[in-house]
């Protein structure tokens, strides 16, 4: 088996894990973050790996668009020209197509749709999608999977799940990669009867892993947590399981409780561009007047090389003069951050008291304003 | 002394030096990378020592507007913004208020002019640039000069020159940290009367270092350096010389074999951040297709973070897309190129045969086709 538990929360469903891929092992709870065309804006793999990465994203629409599956398979696959030789997941691609690009079709079988970059039309299914990711080489795929908004039409949402599922059987069949992990993912919104007849029909194909997908599209923390408690349960204990896009720090602490495994977001990165540093003391919005004469780090304690060699006062002045040093620097912080809350997570539930730590942090982060000060959405 | 030389060129002025200061020694000829408002653009310190920086420059007039220098000082000076511990240069601010802002009033004692950021009335003159230098801390500061471009009228060039050297006298005299080494400025233009009427008068202050200023602004470079080559000898033999604001490769070649010591330039970052990269083979721009799947590293046999990592075509890919890794890459890249060409030229001249070498090395460039595929102008 490519995943084994090594420990199990006993006052909540959290779990301590392993995933064993083609570039090596990843300890679980685990965050990844999002590189979506080849590279995690601004940070070289070099700081990705000092800031605790193990595995890193990248978006499987955006590079079919650019480079091209062809080229990224003939100069060798993603790990080489991302130059990362640690573990890559790869999304189907099915998100971006739904919400970023113009559709001109969806059937049964699959999508038609333009380039949001230059209206060129492209012809997407599950067999195409399993390709495209067979060729850019990642350890982990994702199915190809409609995803649907928030609020969704009930019709609608019940024909996505419909062909999430039937699409995730061509998946399974055209995968021609045993190296890679093939996850499957659960759609449904936050239609419980749904969730549920998503995951029964996906855990009966069997897959490696399983991802609950369509969550963070609008629905708020209380639907989104609802879901991820109702449907992890559903999926197997034995299989990673993988919460796609999530998301806000709280979110993630919450879902791990409901048995979540991993975790992708782009907003260490965003918040780092736009000037925003995570700290456990809640967030910072560096461009802040208060922070023209501070020299004490971004987060006090931090080891992330921001936080070891410069002042706030510095950080606020390269984002205020517009210097690409201060995105870059906020942005290792970020990440750093966000690795160091999985790293606190996983050492609770190794401890046995993860789920009091959880809930209390939980607390912390919404009275902390996050959610305010934040002001953001998912790019996935 | 600050400065002692190490080797001399037997056929050329070409001198190999080490100058002292208060964050420690520089190995000359040296290239210093810029960081005009506090930052070495895109590029993390680790990496600048990395590719083999030992000073790096900023520029007071963009520090003066933003932070200002009341607050650099009170945040313990440029080191610690910029997280560098080894030696800085500041320049004046001259060449910025007469190219970048808008002149209210130049008179004999300064200059009144508006930040091209807000238009905030701003008075400057050789006390105040002394003193703001000494706030901001650098190893080695510069003495307030007024700037002429090219070409440039007779009277205005004499007033200059004459404004030149009576502020450097003031700055002398104002300067008030014995841990930061001061130089002069020589102008005049391609004037050769008034390079030397100027050298000379300098000469006579006694500065512990000398810079050629007023080149690279459009003069050519047959003009270049044929004043370099007039100019650097009037200048002390026992002191260092820095030619200000240049520049290409084989300018740089040229006027070490003039016997200059120290060079700026921003067109390492720049071209970088443009896609361009400096290879010892000529001129590479990204950009272009025929890069698409090429999986060579930018410059066979480069040691530089780029070259070890990634292939052409994932650079290109990057600035292609528009990810700040491209630039960040091309960046390090080009930094590290000019860092290689300078060891190089030290190593010729401690060997003895730095000038054959040279002018073939100018020959090579000059039918690579730099001037032609860079067109890039100075920003000091």
């Amino acid at each position: 088996m490519a995943f084994s538990l090594k420990a199990c929360d006993k006052d909540s469903q959290a779990r301590r894990g392993e995933l064993q891929t083609a570039h090596g092992p990843i300890q679980t709870p685990v965050f990844m973050p999002v590189g979506t065309r080849g590279a995690v804006k601004g940070i070289l793999p070099q700081h990705l790996c000092e800031s605790g990465s193990s595995i890193i994203l990248a978006n499987t629409y955006h590079m079919l668009l650019r480079p091209g599956a062809d080229i990224v398979e003939r100069l060798g696959g993603l790990h080489k020209l991302m130059a990362w030789n640690g573990p890559i997941l790869t999304d189907s691609g099915g998100y971006q197509v739904f919400s970023l690009s113009s559709l001109n079709r969806i059937g049964d079988d699959g999508v038609e749709f333009q380039s949001h970059l230059d209206g060129a039309k492209i012809y997407l299914d599950a067999k195409v999608a399993t390709k495209v990711q067979n060729q850019l080489g990642a350890d982990i795929i994702m199915a190809f999977d409609e995803c649907t908004p928030y609020p969704c039409e009930q019709l609608r949402l019940e024909r996505a799940v419909e062909r999430t599922i039937r699409w995730a059987g061509i998946c399974k069949e055209s995968h021609s990669r045993a190296d890679q992990l093939l996850f499957a993912i659960v759609q449904g919104g936050v239609d419980m009867d749904l969730r549920t007849f998503c995951s029964r029909e996906l855990v009966g194909m069997d897959f490696p892993g399983y991802a609950i997908g369509g969550l963070s599209v609008g629905e708020g923390h209380e639907h989104m947590v609802n879901t991820i408690r109702h449907t992890a349960p559903l999926l197997p204990a034995e299989k990673p399981r993988y919460l796609m896009g999530v998301g806000m720090p709280q979110d993630i602490l919450a879902a791990i409780l409901c048995g979540i495994d991993m975790f992708d977001c782009v907003l260490p990165t965003r918040n780092g561009r736009n000037g925003y540093a995570f700290t456990f003391n809640g967030p910072m919005r560096l461009r802040n007047s208060k922070y023209i004469e501070d020299t004490g780090p971004v987060e006090q304690g931090c080891t992330c090389y921001c936080c070891r060699n410069y002042t706030r006062a510095a950080v606020r002045h390269f984002c205020i003069v517009g210097e690409m040093l201060g995105p870059i620097l906020l942005s290792i912080h970020n990440i750093h951050y966000y690795h160091s809350l999985l790293a606190s997570a996983r050492l609770h539930i190794e401890q046995g008291d993860f789920g009091p730590w959880a809930r209390a942090e939980i607390e912390r982060y919404l009275q902390s304003g996050y959610n305010q000060a934040l002001k953001v959405e998912n790019e996935q």
